[in-house]
């Protein structure tokens, strides 16, 4: 069950508001790098965990978590938008600048269908699909996919960062960053945990499929499908064309 | 912020699993008429209120109450497919009907994709899509649509609640009816109030457009389309065609 | 059947092209609150009606008269992108303005896939989605689905008429809007009608479905979500929360 | 401007409702070889017409024709849905068979979202999508994208014709396979009369732009990306591997 | 089995880069007039292959080749956004232009997702859709859908020819041109073999129904839906209206 | 630039042709765990390399092997569909069961719209969607994007292995299973390289962002979001939740 007070986690605010940024901001949280992505991700995972229950709880604690970060970026959003909306009328008429920039740079969604809301959309006006909401039934296979998608998310939001010079979008950026740099921890942990202090011991993914059942001259061959001899592929002294394996086999 | 605990709002019981049901009660998951929907729904739209805080309260007091709604019925889809694991393996081999109810009757990604849990998509296994999330910026728009998502999801749950006669899912599903009995209610409550009373003081929305500047000849009028004169479209009589109008104007 | 003439339904004129109020009325046309889903939604709603048949000659009247909105529409884009045309080639060179113009403010697809013509998407450029047409077999369900097509709608309308000062663009909305602020009377017309004269008489939508089978301890009460005990939620004293329920149950 | 009467172009009858032809039948409706399609997409190119009116007005015609041929299908699919209504209540109690058969083999969603009605999807629930209606500008591409739709249309109705051993349904699906034969026609004669008595004159498309623009060393060869001398790729002998273009250059 | 090397099929080079027509490239890429589509669509229509061999190693060769468009176009998207990157953090202070062309014009996902790279999408950021990807089982319904990708295609590459004066982009845009010329060529080359030298012998499409199962009356006659009888339809002495069916029958 | 010849890279042979099976194997072709997402995953990222060239040439050397799955999984859809073809007119009259079978436990667009071939779509019919094409800049993410997919994929190849006990397909998915046990190390290995033979050293991701500007004491702390005292969150002696974290700081 769920609860929720009229706190943000953590505080919003936005000096200068900005249509472009709000529209930025969309990509953190309907885009597939985002934070409704994560919410329903980690929830999704825990509702249909039948393993250890500390993996189950610690999804629950997490996924709950996502929805503050929802909260956050909705709200900055707003804020980003506020003030559009007088200036909408009055400076439409004769002025083909601002009708390029509420058009153009920004959502016109915003406008249009949101009267300076946040959508379930990223900074295209893509809606948020489903299809990205990985939970597989497999732990490993979950948490890598948890990982990746902290780590896209990280980089979503420190290009986030880099494009406003706005101190308080800096600042809720900066603490979703640290929130990022936490979450990619605690899944690789659950991954080395789950490997016996190894990461490298959960492979192949999943590990329940007995490996003598592949075609096994093909597990740990590299293809090369370069056919120019003049110009082969790179990194033939490599780990991946050669040496041992990482996982030992 | 958002938190939880580890209860159910209401038991979630399956008195004996059914593959088939579960992939109908994705629909009620990631469906148009579904509960992520209208989670996302009421919690964009506190997140996007700028009006009276008792509006924005309630949106996300009923908003989290969603999240739970889901939880609840990822949970059945769990319990629905267990037991499904197993006989996979054991009975496949040259037993086709098997092979059929998983494929077939079943959305064969709860087992291929989701290794017999919930997925974030509908009862045909499309993605849930952002773009059903509504937030218009005006509240009569929105306590509307909220009517609205709580009548197609009412009339979709009794359908779930007919096609069952699994006592656990049959009680389950009459809680859910019932708090979207009460969910209609407190929307139009809030669409009576924006009435000071009478609901349709509201029309048309939004009612902050001066009607002066409609062209006011075609605001109350039917248009027949209809070129038959020998078989006339019927209800010539009714209010839609003649009479006064819904808002006195 | 279907027919049609070579007139449109309301005069339609463009003063100044602007291809960037070309992309905003797309969302009039391929958008969730657009055109093209009434026109389908209402359509449909009749094609399946098993009830009275005035409720489904009603459905096809104002279903083929959205047709001619489409028309309206499609023939506005079309205005607003002429003289654009050989412009692009003559002004590309060296001034990256109008590029911006073109590629940036209005919808490069306008130009690159519709030859400066109309699309079937929204003002993103996303396209049309069939899952929003509703048509849920419940004749109140499908009611208050058109009602908040027409108001979302309508607050679309009124939204693009104050984003433009061309005299031509604001007469064809200010038809549209009207018709409109009629559809919301009819549908809502329509609900009192299934209500005997009192539109609280059809809730809880369905009404078919026996409410004694409802675990009705929790059909008519608001449930609290917000755990702060210093910051309650507001609203305590309102219909929702406390007082006799709209149906009078 | 459309209009309409109460009748279909064509009788629809159904001999024995069956709610798998009715799912078959949804992808003629709202699939990409569908009548949604081509309906909006021949409006679309008439709307978005700049050259001679009687390819506009042939191309609004047709359009509504299509209109009247979802028409048809929608009430198809109603009636092979019909009577399935009361039984499912009746036997669903201890008859998986006939879950089974509402859930596996027809579309749940014809019951749960749409009440035994049609709706806007294609055979396997993905909603018709509007990135499907081409309107290029170029009438040449826009009469190819309309033979192709019919052929891939007809296509798809002869096999819904094999499908189906229902009097009623064949004799349906034998009307609007000819009107997909004379729609190939008069598809095709404009692509004809465009180029002047010889359909190949049209070519290349879009046939404004001026050949010498182009790197004219690779505008009439084949490329061969076969590598493998031993297997090579057969019809080097054919029109497109030597001898003179079709457009003669 | 597939190989590549390290080359390009013709060289991509851009001469000043503009992340707006970065933006409009997309659509060449993950349009649905783009090169993933037209790759997809000849490797599936040649794996489902059953007919002559040489069709099916055709589409195999030209499938392979588009591969090599995708690759061209691609790096054009990168060297186009090249240099963007370090601008970014130097000049968004106190320059809102900047900001507004990377966020407007261009596709903000560009940077956001992609750190400067191609995405999987078209111009406006919408993702490409497998179900583009035509492969009907009907060699003529294919060749002609085939047909219509590399026109509308080639209409659009020389729309890009035309949006840019960049002597690189020219240079490649005038390679793909120079390949779709010749690819309407090969595709209409099969439809004449299939026809025995006369395409329209192919017709109607599939021609393996017996036309005397249609509903003759309706095979060649066109259906004219204007009820208006002092503005009727132009073309009434045209080849679609009267005289002999282009199919001769 | 790519080049193919006509084998296979490995074998594929159906023993006993089966719709169902070829409707599960689409999940593998069109799904978000499949070949054409890989495919275009790592040749994307490819193209839009800016680092050493070994990692580009690896990413172009798997991608293009990647396009050989594909291959290999469209002619098992083809094989395991094979035989259907005739069948279905001579036994669809009278005839419900195989009806249901074609329709309801196989995909039905296999036969409506490809003729018994293969689909760009996932198993339940859903068009393979450009937006699982991840493409992130940062290698870091790329290679873990690319290790989820792997393991994703190959939990999925198992499952389809264990649904099946047909001999041909149990060996051509033993291949592609070894192939994703080999892609798993590969991309592994590139993240070891990228952390100077220590995974953990390229955490956070990106590390290019200066962790001093993060909000720094939410880095490395877990956020309990369970509110109920009486059943806590288990797991609080965890790796996640106290000591040292993974990347030392
Ligand atoms: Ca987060
Ligand atoms: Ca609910
Ligand atoms: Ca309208
Ligand atoms: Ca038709
Ligand atoms: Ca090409
Ligand atoms: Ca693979």
């Amino acid at each position: 069950m769920f609860y929720h007070d009229k706190k943000l986690q953590y505080k919003v605010r936005v000096d200068k508001p900005n249509p472009q940024f709000a529209r930025a901001l969309q990509q953190a949280i309907g885009g597939i790098e985002g934070e409704i992505r994560v919410c329903l991700q980690y929830l999704f995972q825990a509702w249909n965990a039948r393993g250890p229950v500390r993996y189950r709880d610690m999804l629950l604690d997490t996924g709950t978590e996502e929805m503050a970060h929802i909260e956050m970026l909705a709200t900055a959003v707003c804020l980003n938008l506020e003030g559009a909306s007088s200036s909408v009328i009055d400076t439409i008429v004769g002025n083909d600048p601002l009708m390029e920039k509420i058009v153009g740079g920004g959502d016109p969604r915003h406008y249009l269908s949101g009267g300076l809301g946040a959508l379930a959309s990223d900074a295209n006006g893509v809606p948020f699909n489903g299809s990205w909401v990985v939970s597989s039934g497999n732990m490993a296979s979950d948490m890598l996919a948890n990982v990746t998608a902290e780590a896209t998310g990280r980089t979503l939001a420190t290009r986030l960062y880099e494009m406003t010079d706005d101190a308080g979008m800096k600042d809720m950026l900066a603490f979703l960053i640290a929130r990022d740099t936490m979450h990619q921890q605690q899944w690789l942990a659950v991954l080395e945990e789950l490997g016996q202090g190894n990461l490298y011991n959960v492979l192949p993914i999943p590990n329940s499929f007995p490996q003598a059942q592949e075609v096994q001259e093909f597990s740990y061959a590299f293809v090369n499908t370069n056919i120019d001899p003049e110009q082969p592929s790179a990194g033939t002294n490599r780990r991946w064309t050669q040496g041992p394996s990482l996982d030992g086999r």
